[in-house]
């Protein structure tokens, strides 16, 4: 059972603080593992990739190469269900447009004193996707980050998937071929991210790694940002709905189900201002828990992180919603686009009764790829944006410089910056 | 002396990749007692800054609080020369102009199906700056990360910065006043990164820190990435100028030595298709080193890590430029603005013989915290988008979800996600 809270109580907000303090990441200290990989593909390349395949995927990829061909991914696609691809087409087309409308425009101008400034935005040339394997192998996923990749114009899009015992997933190849990827290599782990980073004999480096993975995937992104970029590092999922009496329970709960069922530190909470609705959905919770197929993680995930707060008014229930910052907040009210100028701190909001968070996990077109762990308080979900980069320009006449340029000699002088000064002074004859 | 290098040399290209793979940044493996720090502060809160604070900065912050009065913020400011005072003005204006510029728009829109989307971009409410105490304070340091923070509507901003001594620095606390800071605490290191992270019982805590810092401020904004936002960890600073035959050397040196003066490990680089400039130079930068204050810093810059470059023609020398990805690019030759269009990879482009880098530093508009160490190639100079996060949204009615839903149950359920699938379904009554 999820734990019960009502916002009018008086012990309510030592509670609540320790609703948002729980820690839900399991942070394994795998860091000296991924350091020695690491090192491992720095100094061996390709030869420490065959290793760790056959270690941890249990296969030789000697014989065949650590490429996927063009052949396999045909031959692979070839097996997808035509409904299923006609949903992962729709779900790509609805991912494109909504991302090219993210795109930065230049801004190029003269000031007031006629100095011109500017902007330019350039893809990055070069952008690595690593998608898990096994279980966690979501082809929405890979779509969710090759597609704005692509629409932000990087010319090089590079897959890297575990592919344990040899066994290729061929809606993750479809989702990658729909999507534009460039190259796909049969690798997973630290390892992978290594040889994006670094490159090795037939992995030539990238410049940007995204997309989601294990304890050691992320301990391996955190070791090369810098030499590289990379996204946020996610956490575990959440969702926040907030309801009022008109809905119907059983929407309420499989929504936070499809929440819980995620993992079992996945965490969902309903905010309600109806005490007969909180009632009603932990009954409709326990039902469904009787037929869901993932019912022990849901159950796990609700037992343990979820949770029911009860309000006295919407003010109240935004306020909380705010400190929560979560990754996905639905407003199932009948009046929930009144409440969106309320909403400071969420990845996703998901508006009234007929938008599930799950259709904006497929289809709705916007990023899946959110701000976890309360991180939406200072970052965004996936975009365009995070496969461009800017260049600023600035240039002067003589005339310019004259106006703008003895600040910068005085200002220069000030921090004993005497070559910064003279950079200046000289061309305007100054001393 | 630099290296000098010609692209037509046969071992040219191997002599190339030896620059780029130059190693600038001295990795002091200080991560254990950033840790100790870290877990101190969240510990003991104000007591363990107190400590750290006595040691380090060799001062009892007890008596006088942590926090800088704005008495003392107004006794130092009024200490400030008012030439050098308006310089800092006019800096601030122009950054304030050119960032507001940058602020994201709102995006909201129906797409062909009737589905509501929606792009939200909100400030975030708390950040953090540091500010390095000692040889490295920079007042415009100070206005270029702060001024965007407050063009982008950060509620909160609060400024940490070592006071060695017990002794202000009256222009870095002038450039705090003016760029709206709103807490500024005498405290640095490890330790401040720490008590803006998690909060000690004298300073809230802060959703995003960005600012410069030694090794022990860079370690411990890399450990409290993920509870907190930061900005790129930043090297050593570069330039790279192209120079055509049309230019004063003096002009040249100058500008190379302002960046070597900047730190031993600074790197600049001149590229021209002119032999005779090259000699130019290097004989103008051994001239100037003579009178330099800072030549010695900036002398084992350059011995170490200068380099001149002679090409054949223009697209060899873009082409190297887009490879060496500078944080500053000057272009200074006669038809500048026509290269524009072939710089990809630079942090910022400086235009025509009349915009040395030193302009951009104070007073240009743009920012001046730009990407070094080749991370151009994947990220941009600090912006008002680094304070502003997007909340994206999603609008479904029945008749949309009948349209695209669909389409997710049946992704939900190649996923094995049924809660995902039913979430969906149970609103169009699908099974």
């Amino acid at each position: 059972m999820a734990i019960r809270l009502d916002a009018t109580d008086s012990n309510f907000n030592a509670a609540f603080a320790d609703l948002l303090a729980m820690k839900r990441e399991v942070s394994d200290d795998v860091d000296a593992i991924v350091r020695d990989i690491i090192d491992e593909v720095r100094a061996r390349g390709d030869d420490a990739l065959y290793d760790y395949t056959a270690k941890f995927d249990r296969f030789d990829a000697r014989s065949k190469g650590l490429r996927i061909s063009e052949a396999e991914i045909e031959a692979a696609v070839a097996k997808v269900d035509p409904e299923v691809m006609k949903a992962l087409e729709l779900a790509a087309e609805r991912i494109r447009s909504h991302h090219a409308r993210q795109l930065p425009k230049d801004d190029f101008y003269e000031d007031a004193l006629g100095v011109k400034l500017g902007s330019r935005w350039n893809a990055i040339e070069a952008v690595g996707l690593y998608v898990p394997g096994g279980l966690a192998a979501y082809p929405s996923s890979v779509l969710m980050n090759a597609v704005p990749a692509k629409v932000a114009g990087v010319e090089r899009l590079v897959m890297v998937v575990p592919t344990p015992d040899d066994v290729l997933n061929p809606l993750v190849l479809a989702a990658a071929k729909l999507a534009g990827v460039d190259e796909i290599y049969r690798i997973g782990g630290a390892q992978a991210v290594a040889a994006l980073a670094y490159g090795t004999q037939s992995i030539a480096p990238v410049y940007k790694i995204v997309g989601p993975g294990n304890a050691f995937v992320a301990a391996a992104k955190r070791r090369v940002f810098g030499l590289v970029g990379i996204d946020m590092i996610a956490g575990p999922s959440e969702v926040l709905i907030l309801a009022d009496k008109n809905n119907d329970p059983d929407w309420l709960a499989v929504d936070l189900m499809a929440q819980a069922e995620h993992d079992k530190v996945a965490q969902a909470i309903l905010i309600t201002d109806d005490a007969a609705t909180a009632d009603a959905v932990e009954e409709a919770v326990k039902r469904l828990l009787t037929t869901l197929p993932k019912a022990e993680i849901a159950g796990a995930s609700w037992a343990d992180y979820g949770a029911v707060i009860t309000v006295p008014d919407w003010e109240t229930g935004m306020a909380l919603a705010n400190r929560i910052a979560p990754e996905h907040l639905e407003l199932a009210m009948d009046n929930a686009p009144d409440y969106l100028d309320k909403v400071r701190n969420a990845g996703a909001v998901f508006v009234g009764h007929y938008t599930p968070e799950a259709v904006g996990d497929y289809v709705g077109g916007s990023n899946h790829v959110l701000p976890t762990a309360r991180s939406a308080r200072f970052s965004s979900g996936l975009s365009t944006l995070d496969f461009v980069k800017r260049t600023s320009v600035l240039e002067c006449n003589v005339e310019n410089l004259r106006q703008i340029g003895p600040a910068a000699v005085t200002l220069a002088r000030q921090e004993g910056l005497e070559a910064h000064a003279r950079s200046v002074a000289k061309r305007l004859n100054m001393e």
